[in-house]
């Protein structure tokens, strides 16, 4: 038995104790030494296994004193049990089949718009400032009739440029409007980023379960896949990360620290920092997503990976889920690699349109900028709030759900045996939509889970759909 | 000495006839039969000779009586000594390289905002609607204040869709409004085509002299280039494209067939049938180009490429000179390859923001894009003419000059040992812009020509600035 094996053995070991409640809060595990001789193996062995269960938010190491079990209220009842891929999981998804049909149906089904749109990636327009935004783009546009019409070929407008850098510095990352250049969403920015690090035939490493928009893009740009498992804790794995590094040259890591897509999960401070250094190490770029950043509950955000290493971290995020998303604006800083990203936006003319910049300046700048994120941050979490009790009530008890501090979405486990697909077409008949949770792997993966977007304006048509939702999960759990 | 080299000779021979003056207007040639006799070659090779001059321009085959010369009024004074590529350079070039920094340096010149911008590839803003387009937009922005910022995931506002399909059949093209997508430009509109019809490392041909956008792109996708020559009177060469066809693999054919840039060719009607047979024999994808389709000074055009052969051809146009480059507002309709084009479209999300969208849409509903265009057009025709005029006095006798029947750019072929690069030098000493001949091929050819924008508002500072570039030429030419 090789030692990958054994560590895990330990940790199966550690977990079953937790879970079935010998151990309970505060509960001081086995020494190191203590448990290399109950289970034969050697400290080291041990010591890894300890290691990933503090990396996944189940025990926490207290100096000087040793390894002891997380109290409940710092593991949300469903970290406990996330279906992490096991390590032979782990391998290179080679991308040369197209997006199945299943796979586009899917994504329609869940955007359709006569629908209750759980299954949308997009907050409801309800939640930004519409008109307000309508009179700053009116105004905008009259003010520089001209301006907005000029045919340009810099990196976006420097007004909102400057904007930008302040957003991100009142969140603490120090950027120059300089070192940002506006693109179509966060997507486009994502693609320049990857075009400006990878080539075609590359492996790029994502978070899963993550974002569908960043598998397609991959596909688009013939880049291979690898998959990293994420715990809803304390965000991606760095050891598994680790590993595939020593394995396999990997091109790029996309990761979103703060409340990814779809888990919620954001990455614990000392991860950031680990992150940073590993990418140091590997010389590997870090493409950190930073779209949900902005949406904690509580106000505060941790570092962005962009503050801790400004040179190995590609930034990239957008005004998409915090204020228009009908204008399509994101923005990247290349740190070392801003260079090789303005290149590329020169050679494929990436150029963005003019009003929607001068709109979007116009009311970054104003006073309610601030007022309308402290708004919908309280918003979301009330949101939040309200679709937890509501899922509680109305689901089967076996159910785990996710306990996000911030973004739209929650990541449902499915009772053993349910596939969310079905789920998916039973709620289709009845005008309901959700994203079933095969469309956050490239392989397959999380057939029993579900995204939910609460970021729609509650009312009792919602609750109902939510109902709706668990009867059908209870019908087919009985089944 | 082998076939292609003879034929060369017979064209050569004709060609110095017509220069010298032997044959005038009108001038029927020898027979094919004679000539075969005098040049002691087959009558094959003789015909083929002919043939290549009337593809372009220079002779027209006269059905029963014979090849006779072209009068003067229908080939420009440029036509008459196009730098021809040879056949040996037509090769592929291997687009590994970088953007040279020489070559950005010319972009950036070309561009300066302080500068009289002679060298732009925009016409000025002032050309354009900006103050009304403002109240369209003002306007569309209040009504649909809820829509324009709603996250969408379609191929492109509805309402503007059919507006371009109108826009299109009013020009003679019938594309239903289902089969147009909206992107960001016509160069996103390229980008999608080329994702959808070639992979990395396939072989593009392009026009030459051609756009540079089409260089950087094919270079920004890894795919190959093969300058097909052009000929400013008739278009492309087809003879030419035909001989690379049968020899080599070619993944798709870039064609802007009305008012080309630089050169402003439009491609005879004959041609534009014949190219559509090679297309189909071929099965050659097609991407039509019409950026400057609209700017026909007479108001009548030439049926589209893809009005000819739908299936075909990949038609990309834009309304960045015509109405609004600040909007970037471009699109595509991709017959055959329409669902790879929308299945590219999804993969790298490629939608684009809607306020402009709905701007333009209302903008175009409205009487005034009729009254625009017919504006725009007569004042481009002024302005060529002016800068026609104002070049012819000023610049040395040697030079020849481009006579387009629309668009805004002038293509001049400078005197014997004259290099443009020295031009753009000196020009911009006295701030003032001009596109330099290398731009236009991905090769280094064309040192020897000049683009000229006419697209500025007519002043005396842009006729002092003529004047400038007029010495500066004169200058060189005595070196």
């Amino acid at each position: 038995m090789n030692k990958e094996l054994k560590y895990k053995q330990v940790y199966g070991r550690i977990m079953e104790l937790v879970e079935n409640g010998t151990f309970h809060n505060n509960t001081k595990v086995p020494s190191v030494r203590d448990m290399s001789r109950q289970m034969n193996f050697s400290m080291m062995t041990v010591l890894e296994g300890y290691n990933r269960l503090v990396d996944d938010g189940i025990l926490e190491n207290r100096e000087k004193s040793g390894f002891y079990v997380l109290p409940a209220e710092y593991r949300s009842e469903y970290g406990m049990s996330l279906p992490r891929p096991r390590f032979e999981q782990i391998d290179v998804y080679s991308s040369n089949m197209e997006i199945g049909e299943d796979f586009k149906n899917l994504l329609e089904t869940s955007r359709r718009p006569d629908f209750i749109r759980l299954g949308s990636g997009s907050p409801s327009p309800e939640f930004f400032p519409g008109k307000e935004l309508a009179l700053h783009m009116s105004r905008a546009a009259r003010n520089n009739f001209n301006e907005i019409n000029l045919g340009n070929f810099n990196h976006g407008h420097a007004g909102l440029r400057k904007e930008l850098s302040g957003l991100m510095m009142s969140g603490g990352t120090d950027v120059s409007h300089e070192d940002i250049i506006v693109t179509s969403g966060a997507t486009q920015a994502l693609l320049l980023a990857l075009k400006a690090v990878t080539k075609p035939g590359d492996t790029v490493a994502v978070e899963s379960p993550g974002y569908y928009g960043y598998f397609s893009l991959l596909e688009f740009l013939n880049i291979k896949i690898m998959e990293i498992p994420i715990c809803p804790q304390s965000g991606l794995s760095l050891k598994d990360l680790e590993t595939v590094l020593n394995k396999k040259k990997i091109a790029a890591l996309i990761t979103s620290p703060s409340f990814q897509n779809p888990t919620g999960a954001t990455m614990t401070l000392e991860k950031r920092g680990k992150l940073c250094a590993l990418a140091s190490k590997f010389n590997l770029p870090v493409i950190e997503d930073d779209v949900f950043g902005e949406l904690s509950f509580s106000g505060t955000r941790l570092p962005s990976l962009k503050s801790i290493c400004q040179s190995n971290v590609i930034y990239i995020s957008s005004l998409g889920k915090i204020l228009a998303p009908g204008y399509r604006i994101g923005w990247i800083s290349g740190g070392k690699y801003h260079k090789d990203i303005e290149r590329c936006f020169d050679k494929g003319f990436f150029v963005q349109n003019q009003p929607c910049q001068y709109a979007a300046e116009s009311f970054l700048k104003s006073e309610s900028m601030n007022r309308h994120l402290k708004t919908l941050r309280r918003k979301y979490a009330e949101n939040i709030r309200m679709f937890r009790n509501t899922i509680c009530e109305n689901f089967p008890s076996e159910i785990l759900l996710s306990s996000p501090e911030g973004g739209v979405f929650l990541w449902m486990k499915l009772p053993d045996g349910v596939d969310s697909r079905d789920i998916a077409a039973a709620a289709a008949a009845r005008k309901i939509s959700i994203a079933p949770g095969v469309l956050f792997s490239s392989r397959g993966l999380y057939s029993g889970y579900v995204r939910l977007n609460a970021g729609v304006v509650w009312s009792s048509k919602v609750k109902d759909a939510i109902v709706v939702l668990g009867n059908i999960t209870g019908d087919l759990q009985k089944k």
